[in-house]
């Protein structure tokens, strides 16, 4: 098929890259002129038979809602744009309904897969109509991973089924990572045992907390044991709030996936806020040494 | 080798069926003599060859440290007694040190499988001197999984290093149940997103979260969908909550592991206890009508 | 002063009481006939006197909302209304702007107090500028808890400012609640401790964890020892999620709030969600019986 | 009454002087000769009539262990031990039980109050029989706080609930601590609330969340409004974590008690050490830019 791809980072340069080794015709726009295979959205509109598909991958928010707002403008009856970016769930019925003022149909995809995705596929949740989604499904069959069923799902017709999808794969990210990180913390503080970066690797076969999480920290830990040259610190990218958020909402008890959100923010304190009225207080009733700056 | 098994319910039995497969001799004993090949401790000591090997595998608590306290009776200088159970690491050094009087090896080994390990193999973690551990390594190899350097490893000379890394392992197993409990629980709740149980398929592939414990929740979803034929109700072993403790004792901090250990908790009362209490000041306060049995 | 009130619930009515015995004039309305002074907001508006101050104590939301969509209509430059509700303060600034609008004042008071607020004096908390406060000064003053400088306080000139100090006070209030629960659970569950709603009564002299709340628990307790009568079950208010909102979007880790927001969802639930799908898991690696129903 | 006071520190030496003022005559030992009444615990023991009372005050574990193993020695048939100090609620028993031996008493007592207690009296929680500890009660009534029936509790015949509802006592004020801070930190950082010293001086009169705690956050708070001048750092003595031990124990759920904990744990690390391998696993997967030393 051929498509418009607007978004050449390090996700949607290498997307484009995977559906032109499919076999794929893709357009590609970019601020940056040197990554960009068009000048303009205009040109990359104008080079696309009908009906068209333009797939954005640009950051969430304003620079999304403004590149669908010129996409409105400059697509038609029966196109399709896709947003495969990682948006707010809640964005994709805006982006939807004001696509539609124009007939212009919408996909919301939320896309895994990283720097492996080149070359191992894409995991992509998608949301909207199905008859939307079958102008797109080249791509989809493009970017998943080959030889499998999985990868590829339809998380619903609404809007935002599939920006939901993906944001609470992220929550779930978020509360396993910190369960091996606070496993890993406490075998390498205890004296007890030796050989913590063999016990995480021994842990690859056989037992229940095998998966690529746990191959990628021990890939990590065998370089650097004790972590040392790795500093504390975690960010977030908001799909874990949102996720919490959500939860909030649904009244959904989340209290791994919200812990794991909290140790992030912990982390990127110089220090810790809260610790400074618990240490106030502790002063208040005597006896309590205070640290003072 | 050959080698001495008592307890041979589930685990034992499968363990005494691989170790054989790899063609090993057993000896096994159990309390239930349709199970056992011997009649007694005594009649298992006499069968083996010195320097003989005796791995237990009874419940953890009263029956272990009362069969290895019959093991130091009844076996010598030179001769290796393994416990392959659910031991608490605490334990292990008291076993060590009282068989060490009489000339005794001590190892300790935790083993990860459950009914998958008699063809896959078992994940195994053991702890005790390498000279110890040495006259157990032809087991070892045995009923760790094939092909592979994973699934077996040392994880200190001090007795209860297997068994803490055992433990440890079924801490970060909780705390990864949860995350993904949370997600499905928010997932399966919100009328946005459809296909659940297909979200959850397509994740095994390309994405961060895939795992195994995602593989066994799939099956599980695709049988019934909204789980509707299990109640909401979880056991906790003991290692979870002896991480907890590990880390209270070290102070290392736990939120996602004790977060999953206490949602299991919760689970088991027939009604809310803390909230009771929550109720009743809410009644003190007024205006808060309070549900009265 | 003269004063319009809006909703004469238990709260608003109890509130024109207090205000009536400090000598101010309450014109106060509500949907309900039988406690209005007035048939109509018109008439509550026609009653006052210029510049005009109308205090609105209806459910947040919507109710909030389309009052004072009318009063936007009804009053004009120079006369001020408050929003007295338990309103998100993500409201206020809406509020605020529209009314300007027409050149009205805008008051955004969070109010605590419950039933003891009339006898007690209410705690308030308010958001907007010195200006449009000034007018609203003395009927804060007469609701107030008298002989005291605490129970009113100026929180910021950006409408909002109040509410979201109520907030925050909610969800501090949570967590406390939330605290005493988990101590009582644990000291009415143990068997080495007795006497426990005395125990609770013997703090509130001279200990670190005195306080309003345990006042109250101690009164249930010692009509309800071990709380048999009372239903584990509680609702949640709206504050405490918008508490943990409003620290997702700022980064602020808040796990005890969020503990005991979740811990109330879960007391909600008939059977425990999350728990289904660990359970599901655990069937999945065998060995562990499942509870079907 | 006559009673001996071994321990003259802090707390030991304000308790001798509010026995004192109360009219009655203490012996009091300390290691420091400066503090001492008397050179010895033998000298201590002649100086009491029978039945002797003797009261420890001393570091729990091995100081008051070795104490009390002397007091053994020295004590006899009808005289009565109190361990006042912060010993876990297990060492009781087994205090009890040595004592026992020799004919001696036992009341272990839980002991609140700081530098407030010479002033406003001390809450005093005890465990023990009833016959002992009626030999103790004239101390009990001078220590306690005057006017009122509150700060003096027999939780239970069994050695220990004393401790035990002390213990708990430090979990609750744990968590109430939390509340507080976690309140803290958002009003602090968000832009639209102003004041917040003033906010929480508010709140002590006229709301759900006053308490004792509060007040002295409030005078904290107004000698310097972002605690700029404390370190966001806090140490934890112990009772909170044997809550939690104890609660791992019964079963019994403790969200927030134990989030309060580990956010203390958090705030004593250099660096944030699970976030190392969250750090760890995110430049595993690609991407993310890890922060290295």
């Amino acid at each position: 098929m051929e498509i418009g791809l607007i978004g050449l980072g390090k996700m949607g340069g290498n997307m484009r890259e995977r559906l032109r080794r499919a076999g794929h015709t893709v357009v590609g726009f970019d601020r940056d002129p040197a990554l960009a295979d068009v000048g303009s959205l205009e040109e990359l509109v104008a080079k696309l038979p009908s009906p068209r598909v333009v797939w954005v991958m640009v950051p969430a928010g304003d620079p999304t809602r403004s590149t669908i707002g010129e996409l409105k403008e400059l697509l038609g009856e029966g196109d399709v744009v896709v947003d495969g970016g990682n948006s707010k769930y809640t964005d994709d019925a805006v982006n939807a309904a004001s696509l539609a003022e124009n007939g212009i149909g919408y996909v919301d995809c939320g896309v895994s897969g990283g720097v492996w995705g080149l070359e191992n596929g894409y995991a992509l949740m998608y949301g909207g109509s199905a008859e939307h989604a079958a102008k797109v499904m080249p791509a989809f069959e493009a970017l998943k991973p080959a030889d499998t069923s999985d990868g590829l799902v339809h998380c619903g017709s609404t809007p935002g089924a599939g920006h939901f999808a993906k944001m609470v794969h992220n929550g779930i990210e978020y509360a396993m990572m910190q369960s091996y990180a606070e496993g890993w913390e406490l075998l390498d503080k205890v004296d007890i045992v030796e050989n913590v970066p063999e016990i995480f690797a021994s842990w690859r076969t056989g037992t229940v907390v095998r998966s690529w999480l746990l191959d990628l920290l021990v890939d990590q830990l065998r370089e650097d044991e004790h972590l040392d040259k790795i500093r504390g610190y975690a960010e977030d990218s908001g799909e874990g709030r949102w996720t919490v958020e959500a939860a909030l909402d649904n009244a959904v008890p989340l209290p791994a996936i919200s812990a794991s959100l909290f140790a992030r923010f912990v982390s990127r304190q110089e220090d810790d806020v809260a610790m400074k009225a618990i240490s106030a207080m502790r002063n208040g009733f005597g006896g309590h040494a205070v640290k003072k700056d």
